[in-house]
């Protein structure tokens, strides 16, 4: 059985030795409220006390997958029809025609709904699932740190004989069932790849390049940002990075030079010249309420900058819901993508529906507004990334709240069935076990140039993975709001 | 001027990019109030702001001392004299005869008390400093793991320009002024050579030997342990290493073989057989009142076993005051040491005097009761390791609270004037700058043997070592009480 019962001791025991392995590694949430002067409390982040069994196949599909919507995500961006482009065009061009993406795409396996997914392929009342996706996110992806500590922490409770010593030498979780994971690296390679293709400091009166990490003040996500930081310092030709807030901050330590390159100087870095900002890596920015006056200029003095941006505006605008169901429409992909591709890629969707008046979004409406079938939807806002879905047998009253006519700026997306496995999932909120699900993130990066017939893709690499596990009596999977927990796919 | 006086904006935002390092880096305490089943908090553990200037000269004569210190240490542990080696052998003898000591020798400077150490040796009124030391620890010793961290971190902080763009690019701080620590991994190489050297399993019952890591219940010092734990793991030829506390948990959890090797069952690790102890890591087992029933059964078990001890409990012995003073005597270091070697080591002493009814002690009595002199003492308990010494002034009112006849078991020892620097110190007591003395602990780890001369030495190493600094107004050094905190010494 997986994974075994623990008696109260054993559960004890191995909850207090994760816990001490999170202290000691920084997989951590920072308690922002605990903040002082010179002192602030943080508490292990959720996560999994043993990995979840995932099926290898899909797992290695997921990641081949990658490259072919990293592709189709560039050539989206610089696709001409967006409006965006011809405002840009009219006030004289793109300042900067690189751009820079940290993507990650989260699935979740479709079942048949009939059968807990065991691990024995003998059984066979095993149901063969399916990758399906649940989002593309395009802006600010968080986790990829975290993601790799996790890894690292079932590693060392598999190799220090913990799982095998909890089941009676009968543990099926042996190093080579858990995948490797370098996503801090990958992150670093990318920003640091960006940088070197922005080249040499070119206003007059900066020396030095820099990557500009920017982040949402009070933020306790601080053990998931931090490494991508620290690990530019450490490249092996190290790449200056600084760190700043998505508020006032932003706006004091940088300005633009007259030939539009974005350059800062905070008062904690005195020295005699500002420093010229290669890429921007927006950690920060993606919800409406950050755009007040001053966020709204912030974005503008980043976007008319020359300092490369991971992501642009406009792949920022990718991850919104509507675009996801734009390509659910037939010949979408196609635009973008080889057939062969667009079909592997088209694989993945499940069907999502709009809300408005067309006979599409009638046909849903009934289905949104019926108790008895809305169980087998999510209703999603369409100019958002996330963060802000209702699910299932909710939908009906949601809508009740909300006036009809504004139901057009939602989408109604099938609800993916996994088929439960069984975990124990410990969080600051509490130690539980039960059935759970899970979502793989695979994590891709690349760089792309404006050109144009388009788009060229100077780099297209799948970066890693990050693997989030929730309660099935659980809707959303967000680790940092406490629903979800850090986990690795065992992989059979 | 070092530090550099940092403005309110300054101050902060180093203050809380040192926290982040700190909580990525698992360089932490844990706040074991707050231990629940399923969630802990923790909080930065105190370091200083910027690194503490110490001349090099004293450091490289305080590495080159520990050897030395080795040396004295593991000829005293195994002196005939000992009443228990008499007692022990009455018994039949010791059962394992190859012991391991990790210990660490604590110095002050000694200035003239007259001018501030400033950086600028051109300064006519710098003192020569002096090395003297404050005391022996060999049991138990805290602070390697961090220490490395510390430094870790002051190196990041000068390599990412932090120091220099504070001092507008005069900062004396340079990667080269800031000695190497590789305290980590030192310590698990000396666990490693002891388990190696005490062989496979000799019970007819185990198949694989480990190292076993006593630790206090409700241990707050993980971040401080478990690095040393993990590293044996990590070691190239991984070394088993499990943890168990000082109390029901070892008993429980332990038992010996007819053949007295030490045998380890606990039910979270479910094996068909015992796992054979090869050497015992003490960081528990050094306060009086851990030798209730429980804990006096815990010892016996221990050093009766064929697991070899770090330390023994003669090397415990070792640590006490009553040591330390009778080494200030003529001739004692003598007796283990060749006279080239004593005077090296006689150099480091400063005065101690007994407070019994002898001549000196009673002369000692008289200045320990003056409060006009007093504050040039400190008063040190005999029979312990460290941790209830009264100082200076608070010494005459100690000693009317405390029987006359109950003198006889403390030390009166000279006390350490170190010339004062400046720095910024943060706890999680508060933050504050303003003059600091410092400690240097030097690490030193070796595995004797006991002989029928007297020892051999089997390994004799300088491990490493730690800088602790505190505010001059404050006596303790201790850093988990929350005096000190952690250091790197800027070397010039």
């Amino acid at each position: 059985m997986y994974p075994p019962p623990l008696s109260e001791e054993q559960g004890l025991w191995l909850a207090s030795s994760v816990q001490d392995w999170q202290i000691n590694h920084g997989f951590l949430l920072k308690r922002v409220r605990s903040q002082s002067a010179h002192s602030v409390l943080c508490c292990p982040i959720g996560v999994t006390l043993f990995p979840t069994p995932f099926p290898r196949a899909q797992f290695d599909e997921a990641l081949n997958l990658q490259s072919i919507y990293n592709e189709l995500y560039c050539a989206m961006t610089e696709d001409e029809h967006w409006e965006i482009h011809q405002d840009v065009k009219r006030v004289g061009g793109h300042t900067q025609n690189i751009s820079c993406g940290i993507f990650r795409l989260d699935y979740m396996l479709q079942g048949d709904g009939t059968s807990k997914l065991a691990i024995d392929p003998a059984d066979g009342s095993i149901s063969i699932p399916q990758l399906k996706q649940v989002e593309f996110n395009t802006f600010s992806c968080a986790g990829a740190s975290h993601a790799q500590k996790t890894v690292d922490m079932h590693r060392h409770f598999t190799r220090t004989g913990a799982y095998n010593s909890l089941t009676n030498g009968n543990s099926p979780v042996g190093l080579a069932a858990l995948p490797e994971n370098n996503n801090i690296q990958s992150l670093a390679a990318c920003l640091a790849e960006a940088h070197a293709l922005y080249g040499q400091a070119k206003s007059k009166v900066a020396a030095e390049t820099a990557v500009l990490l920017l982040v949402q003040p009070q933020n306790f996500n601080i053990a998931d940002e931090r490494p991508v930081e620290y690990a530019l310092w450490n490249q092996a030709s190290p790449v200056l990075a600084y760190r700043v807030e998505w508020d006032d901050d932003l706006l004091e330590t940088t300005s633009l030079s007259k030939t539009k390159e974005l350059l800062f100087h905070p008062s904690w870095l005195q020295s005699q010249v500002p420093i010229e900002i290669s890429v921007v890596y927006l950690r920060a920015g993606y919800e409406a309420d950050e755009y007040d006056h001053v966020g709204k200029r912030a974005r503008v003095r980043l976007e008319t900058s020359r300092a490369i941006k991971c992501p642009s505006l406009l792949a920022q605008i990718l991850t919104f819901r509507k675009v996801q169901k734009a390509l659910t429409e037939p010949g979408s992909v196609e635009r973008f993508l080889s057939p062969n591709k667009a079909a592997k890629i088209r694989k993945t969707f499940v069907p999502m529906y709009p809300l408005d008046e067309s006979q599409a979004g009638l046909r849903a409406r009934n289905w949104a507004t019926d108790s008895d079938v809305a169980g087998n939807y999510v209703l999603k806002p369409s100019h958002e990334g996330g963060g802000h879905n209702v699910y299932g047998a909710d939908i009906p009253d949601f809508l009740a709240s909300v006036a009809r006519s504004a139901w057009c700026a939602y989408i109604l997306m099938e609800r993916i069935h996994s088929p439960a496995v069984y975990n124990v999932l410990m969080s600051p909120q509490g130690i539980g076990s039960g059935p759970v699900v899970s979502e793989l993130g695979v994590i891709g990066t690349c760089i792309w140039k404006k050109t144009t017939e388009g788009s060229e893709i100077l780099s297209n690499t799948v970066a890693g993975w990050s693997y989030i596990t929730k309660h099935t009596d659980v809707d959303e999977m967000s680790v940092l709001k406490g629903y979800g927990c850090f986990d690795t796919p065992l992989l059979y």
